[in-house]
């Protein structure tokens, strides 16, 4: 039985508790977000921290507009990703494994899980500062071999991009309706984005401080709120809050081509193409998108396969009918096929 | 600064924990939901449990669906009523009190914190056990004049019902959008109650499993369940799961008008006019509606404001430009009406 | 082939002309609507003028916010109820018949082609003057046994109501998702339509001119121009435009019972009470709608239906999955079943 | 006042008839729509068609899905084009002018006004068949000087084509919310088609068909029959029914370069790059867009704006506060502006 208070709150037969990291990554970031962040970890039934079993780790990275809190609260007639990590491992449909639940909210929404010179490296924070805290504080599989990435939305991106781009940290992914396919996914939020920001005179800072002070927002609001924290992440101009540069004229909204390069060099639909030696490398690629996806990701996920298996690897990719929103039911499929290729303590 | 987990998560200068109170008044139910349930408690900055200093405490009511944990969960760019209390109390804008945050939740979304003989005795509950613990575990002012009451939706139903009918309880209530005017705002969805039922059969029982047992639910199945909610707490045929009398013809959807008088007879607009002695003890009677609410419950509040100011009485109400969804942005209002009426210790 | 311009824009087999029918009925009407109104007349392949054939005639009733040339307009892949006539005609799938589509539409939305003194004589010209003018103008079957008639929402209610109460004018009815069940159907617009009025100053005529000067117009304000369009038919107060009657309290919403019962008094589900012989008199009682229909209409047929089943009367009664727009695939059903019971010349 | 039967309906003080015209450049055309098409001439109050005065002409394009029939339909409280012309010309707010509404809609929803092999030659429909039907039927200024061509949607694109295609066809034009800027404003209906496509077995004929038998249709069904009249027009692949090339893979959506650059060839904002003369010819370009489109259409405006005006050429340019549909009243704008700069009989 749980024995914190969120363990009760989510009536676990496993734990939860939130631990706070202290980031170097994170230090002195231009934006101004915290450096301690939240952790939390989830531990299975029977878990003895002190006892000689050493346990696989899957990070579990969050949505853009998410966070650590959002996550692993509890909602009636919905079930998170703890609650399915620890029905499925008490039911006995998987091992026991640790969760260890990221924060990577930024003021702009979501930190893309990257280094940026406006945001902080969170890519760094994620791969050695949360991982250093997991594996000292707990009695982990402490390689490669006993740590999976996952996470939806941009979680799911953030789980192909660390798994590409920093190989030897884990052994398996699973990206759930993640970003790619940028062209086309992010096409409609331009124009949405140029109009919302003109209506704040093209001034990016009064427009963050408006969105802030607000009770309610639109839609165009969320969309531009959201092309500027991906900005933040691809395309930074300084090190300085809001210096950004953004992929769209600010007058017409058409595409920059030279900026919206740099985000490209972060699509997952492109990167693969460089990145067979960290793939090959993986014991688990897993891929899957309701194929309702308003972002279209869908069609993203069906190009990053095709081009991966282009490569001579094979990707686990499923499809379901369901849109982006609420698909956490996905975490009942893809939490026990990472568990199963990870080392056992 | 917060010392618990939930504290930090969510920012805190005060702290909140939780406690699980075992309720005399809920045991064996026939619904099967459990008697002991959890009871989030915020207490202010600077609060020293083994002080002199006396509390006064704000009871903090969920709207349907809803629960403790979903009430103190926390999102990004939006403020919790734990939260706003900590800010508000901080800046000095109100004095320090307690909040008690209770769990009125049922496999059916909610008890609407009444005695029922098929949900359980929510009322008693609320008034004695929940209130018991609160006294006897923390430097409380025990008494009427220590005490409100307030919640949104049906947690304002709740602020309005347990104040009218349970008096020397509360000495204030604060009702944000609460459920009133039942002939008017539940209409509509009768008709969808209806459908959906005659597609399972008409059998309650398969038509909760199926609902339980999906990944998503449909508007008309939220409708569904809701009807079901209330015909539990307002008109149950007997105490055993699912025996419920529903308000309108299994076929035509008619209002059967038998079984609404029960319904009747909890609607705040109605038994108001029998309530002058219990309304007229309280220090503040607030009420207040969004002027877009979808289901009419402005319209409900300015019936049952212009009902009791006919008794003689003042209600302070206000209207502000907005719908039924988060709108706990009032709390903002209500949180410092209510403790500016409470004694101070 | 088709002759007139009309006509040919609609492809037809047979021909539409349009004929402008001087009203005595409307004349003068205070409302300061048009006396003379077009009445669009079908006739079917081969039809003589001055033959010795006679023919039988189906009335067609538009909707509120309709008119006879938003019922004629021909919309690309769709199928208006002249071109289901002339397709099921010259397939052999009905008898020929002639169409008469009458005009009923006021500055207000609609008339619901009853007798007010706010609107005019509308069920009068209807059953009289236009009757008159198709029978003295076309080679007719000029009595009961060679008319039907049939609308679909408030011409469907037209429909119920000009049969049930001028009895001996037509042979026959169909309802599309008529009009019935006033009290759960225009419940929710009663919120919308004071919340609206407010906003103007509670000045019905400042709304009306208002929403005509208007480019677009919210639900909210189509809400209430209908609201305002029944109470003109249903509840006037005098002769004189825009003195109305509104069925629910201006500050409140609140149902006024004492307007209400006058709103009531021709609902279709309370009048066939005392109108047994009327109905028992029709060849066919023809009634449908979704079970979707988003003012609940569906259950409102069920109930009409249930009703004059009671009375020992047969229905034919028929539900389909889908909402209140755009059902004019029902006409495939509802033609042939009324030409079926006419007499044929 | 009117004699024809639309005029009547339309209550226009001018008058309203429909010529067919039967036209070579359509004749056998692959996809098998008519050779014979609705052409609806407006005449001004006191037109004498055997008189000495000359009429200038406006040539109406409807849009996407539209036809002449939907074009001249009139719906209550609404305006349409010719309504909007009888009355600034009754009101001497511009010159008597003809209106000339032609029909370009064909079995896949719109031949976008332009010379197909699948189609059949819409072009020259317009630009010869038509107009010799109208200088040799009516008493019109014949020549460039004398015709304006306008339109919405697909009409706009229509207008701005033909104007910069067919120099010396006409002095002037008028674009509301037209079709521009294609890789941005179709990127979202890709993934719709790609989707529906592919639940009919990716077979086009086999959606067609379906498409045309359902009583109602999806958003996601009418985005797929609007990309293959897009296809149709713009990238055919023989002149055969359905033998078309879609610009996306079937199975990911990717975008086909080799097959869009075949629609980019016509899109406006890239083809005025090499039409300086044809435009400079012209006595009026107008170009305007709601700036909430939901295609983003403003901000192809601003793109093509921007780009004329690079070429040394003025444009009036206006946005406003809408959306995508139903601006009609932009009309009341664009009629006098056209007709101002063209020869008076």
């Amino acid at each position: 039985m749980a024995t914190t208070e969120l363990g009760r709150l989510l009536g676990l037969a496993g734990d939860l508790r939130v631990d706070f990291v202290d980031s170097p990554a994170l230090r002195d970031n231009p934006l101004g977000d915290p450096s301690v962040r939240p952790l939390a970890i989830y531990t299975p039934p029977g878990f003895d921290p002190g006892g000689s079993k050493r346990y696989p780790v899957l990070y579990v990275l969050h949505g853009y507009t998410g966070d650590v809190a959002a996550l692993v609260a509890a909602r009636p007639w919905e079930t998170n990703v703890v609650q399915w990590a620890d029905r499925l491992i008490s039911s006995g449909a998987m091992p026991p494994v640790l969760l260890a639940i990221v924060d990577g909210f930024t003021r702009l929404g979501g930190s893309q899980y990257l280094d940026s010179i406006h945001n902080g490296a969170y890519a760094t924070y994620t791969v050695r500062d949360v991982i250093d805290h997991v594996d000292s504080a707990y009695p982990t599989i402490a390689h490669e071999g006993g740590r999976g990435v996952l996470g939806k939305s941009s979680g799911g991106f953030g789980s192909l991009y660390l798994s590409m781009t920093y190989p030897g940290v884990f052994a398996a992914f699973a990206s759930h309706s993640g970003d790619t396919n940028f062209r086309a996914s992010f096409s409609p939020s331009f124009a949405l984005a140029q109009r919302t920001l003109e209506a704040h005179g093209g001034d990016v800072a009064a427009f963050v401080r408006a969105f802030e002070g607000k009770h309610k927002r639109s839609q165009a609001e969320y969309a531009t709120i959201e092309m500027l924290g991906y900005a933040a992440a691809y395309s930074p101009r300084a090190a300085e809050a809001f210096a950004l540069d953004l992929p769209f004229d600010a007058y017409t909204g058409a595409v920059c081509e030279d900026v919206f390069a740099r985000w490209l060099a972060f699509d997952p639909v492109e990167i693969c193409l460089s990145k067979r030696a960290e793939l090959a490398r993986l014991r688990l690629r897993y891929v899957d998108c309701g194929r309702r996806d308003e972002y279209g990701l869908d069609l993203g996920a069906r190009r990053f396969v095709t081009r991966v298996r282009e490569l001579g690897l094979e990707v686990r990719h499923e499809e379901f009918d369901d849109d982006h929103r609420n698909v956490g039911y996905r975490y009942a499929v893809s939490l026990p096929a990472l568990a199963a290729v990870l080392e056992v303590g």
